[in-house]
């Protein structure tokens, strides 16, 4: 989630960052392969979780290896960082790739879990790149991936070894994203499986017209996936963390706000509906996430799950003690390493099914509320984030596959492979390598600050927030569901691109494609042989528009 | 499930069904419509559960009527039985039909719970169709409704009302299905959409090679859902609860069996896999089936939850103290009206995750298991049963709409609308009229013999089941994890039908095909005006071909 701007981050990432700080975007051109043909020895890690298009990347780093020289060699670790530590790879052969691609998962070259960040890790990375002799490291993954990406870069770089990392950023969660990133791979793709998910339910439920159908996504923290799923399929109810978080909402709230729904379309006479819940929702929840934060403190102070609920403030007891008891163990399950509590591992839908239920039973009592609700528990989770990638994913993936080595070849390193004008039609797509070291920002941390790249909250400003907000009162009660069925592959629905990307990108990539027709129009009419006049005419009219510009960039 | 023949079937038939047990099937050819186009009234009703195709069926009901003549009128009961009783009915429009074609749900109009039974109900829809002068009622639905399909037929010819009755056969399930019925519609979607996320599982275990994938499917006691994900999909377990039953398995047979293949994938290097659940295994496994029935016994009796278990044999007393006290739970749950649970409220994927987790603990303690074991558990059931047809369904329902129309015109009442040769080319299907009363088996209930039509289990010495045999040993401990990929409407996917069809029918539509077309061979070699000779010759031939197909016949 998003940290507030540490003032000193400019110098501290320059100091953390002494080899690769200073370097500026690399934009890659269409062109002739140099003719002296380098044969290229390029690794590759996943180190993310599964994200549809993992395997395109492959494919398209070993295509464009190839093409570059047929002698160039990929070299996939299989198993993740794991992997990349103890040098256990596989050179990838077209034989096996071609069993894999557009697949979805990550099985061809497997995943561990996140992790390169000890010196030993780092030290041991060097040896296996100097062992194999490789020319370029591919990361795969998402934020966490793409910060080890900048560390190891940097570390290589002060080893002197040659070579150059490239992060390729793929994640289903969707949240490296800013004025500068369009989307990373894999989102659209999970988006859509969801949507088809609860297209069905939504049909479902206003078939039967009996339940109340409560889903929760997967997705970590941030709802983009929730939001692009709510703006695809029109449920009655769509949670927003970030919204939560910025209401300062409580369970109450939220409870509060589900049951004014549930009671408003019941008098219009409907007892059925949808409601869509993201993953990282219930830790949005103002007093829920003090409790958690109490309970991840006492268990750091060496408590037991037994006396947590006694060593509560009382605030938090309360709480806790009103909660059902599913989610009391969920709350108190033991904390991994890290410190905090996973949250794929709380059912926010039950916890929501069960206290709606305790809300509306509470509002009959009082006479304000009649007839029954029938809510039922789903979880949409492991069941997208291995899916066939689409069309969209699947050609950007591996159009990241192809940056990368043209970057690799071009000895640059610490860059992230980035596609451009993305909401455009794929002919129309710019690819570059973004210094990585751009994308991060400096965290707080007890052990001091952090350069690390952090994954954007949904924008409660951004196009696709307003676009919610402009429907979604005219969903709650007058349903208007709309199923956009299973990913296609083929006809006119295939190349389709997400919602969000549409209504945040789609002027940016129109626009950015007129500032560069225009550039080019100059330079064609600029050409040498041309009357001083209207040279002169073109200096003093660029001028100006570069002074505006450069005011403008300083705000 | 299936009941033993009763022997007296036809004579319990002939005397419940007077006036439409005698017919035959009536095969339905193409041809002009008749020159006088009598004006059609029709009225529709979804009786079943979801079914992806049921608006097709409308379409096909709404189209052929009006072909058949432009004045013609489709009324449809909004709400299910229940409107047909109460006469709440509304005029199906082109302007509305054309927001509904081809996708799933039944919103357009409804449904309600299952119940055409006693006499008011009989007698209330008698006056519906005497008051909207309806020239036929098409019942959409499964077995339960084809059955109420037949009782209404009978009814409305005994009382000499003109509505012709219809049957149109649809339901997830998939459960009706014989020598002469090829499938229903909706299986093919169904199957296709579990096949999907089931495919992504295998591929996200595959990839992540850490936990083990339980999935529950939606789908009733018979398990041919399953059967045909299994077949897509090749997990490393599959039960098909038939065999279960078939081999009188206990809890702890289904368990060990599971188990071994843990331990047989551990040895392999492997800690993960995907196992696939039905339904309906649940009331298949000896030892649970008997419980429950000793539940269901003790909640008619008057017992109540708290009762019950001290209430038990010692045999089902000590199963019921074993079993996690989540499954106890749901054991004890209130029963319907009806008396039995529904099984799908029983979460049997959680079940077999807790109980072959404490199988590998005896066996870890007993030093014949290293290691861990991560289950997850999930349930696959409403986001498929209202999926986007396939486009088999949604030709088949549509087809069937089709045929219920020229029934209907040709004044046949008593008969279910048929597909024959699925399996081959659509332009080589062939459509008929099945009387509902060949269907019928005669059921022994406390309260005399009663006619009903039944789902047919899944046939464990059928081409589908056989396939499974031959394969499935290769899936438990070398996985060849296959994923089908969403449905297809365009491309080359497009049109595939499912395994079970493919393997069970193919053969049957190609044979069938070629009788046809000998047949038609021979007529058109024996017209009037060819050699007497030959014609001696035909018969001969013929008669002989006839005697020992009637032979077969008796057997």
């Amino acid at each position: 989630m998003s940290e507030s701007a540490n003032p000193h981050a400019e110098g501290i990432l320059r100091q953390n960052f002494p080899c690769t700080f200073d370097q500026n975007a690399v934009e890659i051109v269409p062109g002739p392969w140099p003719t002296e043909k380098k044969k290229l020895r390029i690794g590759v890690v996943f180190c993310g979780r599964q994200t549809p298009g993992g395997h395109n990347v492959v494919a398209g780093l070993l295509d464009a290896c190839t093409k570059h020289s047929p002698d160039s060699e990929l070299f996939a670790f299989v198993g993740g960082t794991k992997a990349l530590f103890e040098n256990n790879s596989q050179k990838v052969e077209n034989a096996t790739m071609r069993f894999f691609r557009s697949q979805g998962g990550i099985d061809m070259i497997g995943r561990s879990v996140d992790q390169i960040c000890t010196e030993e890790h780092l030290s041991k990375a060097v040896a296996t790149c100097q062992a194999l002799s490789l020319d370029g490291l591919a990361l795969i993954g998402g934020t966490i991936s793409m910060t080890h990406a900048a560390l190891l870069s940097e570390h290589f770089a002060k080893e002197g070894l040659s070579t150059a990392v490239v992060g390729i950023p793929g994640s289903v969660d969707g949240d490296l994203k800013s004025n500068r990133i369009d989307t990373m791979f894999g989102f659209d793709t999970a988006s859509k499986a969801y949507s088809q998910l609860i297209g069905n339910m939504c049909a479902d439920c206003n078939s039967a017209k009996k339940y109340y159908y409560f889903c929760r996504l997967m997705g970590r923290a941030p709802s983009h996936i929730t939001l692009e799923c709510a703006l695809q399929t029109h449920p009655n109810v769509v949670l927003i963390g970030e919204e939560i978080a910025a209401q300062n909402q409580t369970l109450a709230d939220v409870v509060k706000s589900i049951a004014d729904v549930v009671v408003a379309r019941r008098e219009a006479g409907k007892n059925y509906g949808v409601v869509v819940i993201p993953e990282g929702a219930i830790n949005s929840i103002a007093d829920i996430k003090l409790l958690l934060k109490e309970i991840d403190d006492l268990y750091a102070a060496g408590k037991t799950a037994e006396q947590i609920p006694e060593n509560l403030t009382a605030w938090s007891s309360a709480l806790f003690s009103s909660l059902p008891t599913l989610t009391q163990g969920e709350f108190l399950l033991e904390r991994e390493s890290g410190g905090s509590l996973q949250l794929s591992q709380i059912q926010t839908e039950k916890l929501l099914c069960l206290t709606v239920t305790a809300e509306l039973d509470k509002r009959k009592e009082a006479g304000k509320y009649e007839g029954g609700f029938s809510p039922l528990a789903h979880y949409f989770g492991y069941q997208a984030r291995s899916a066939m990638p689409s069309n969209f994913d699947a050609t950007l993936a591996n159009t990241l596959g192809h940056a990368a080595v043209a970057l690799i070849a071009a000895g640059a390193t610490g860059l992230m492979a980035n596609g451009r004008r993305l909401a455009g039609p794929v002919a129309e797509w710019r690819v570059e390598g973004v210094p990585l070291t751009e994308l991060m920002t400096v965290k707080t941390t007890p052990s001091g600050p952090e350069p690390v790249i952090v994954g954007a909250d949904v924008n409660l400003n951004g196009a696709a927030m307003k676009l919610l907000t402009q429907l979604r009162d005219s969903w709650a009660v007058h349903e208007t569901y709309r199923n956009p069925g299973p990913i296609q592959y083929a006809g006119e629905q295939a190349n389709d691109i997400n919602i969000t990307l549409q209504s945040e990108r789609e002027t940016t990539a129109v626009r950015l494609k007129e500032v560069e027709e225009q550039c080019t129009r100059i330079l064609e009419l600029c050409r040498s042989g041309c009357p001083p006049r209207n040279l002169a005419t073109a200096c003093s009219g660029l001028q100006s528009v570069v002074s505006i510009l450069e005011i403008l960039a300083k705000d």
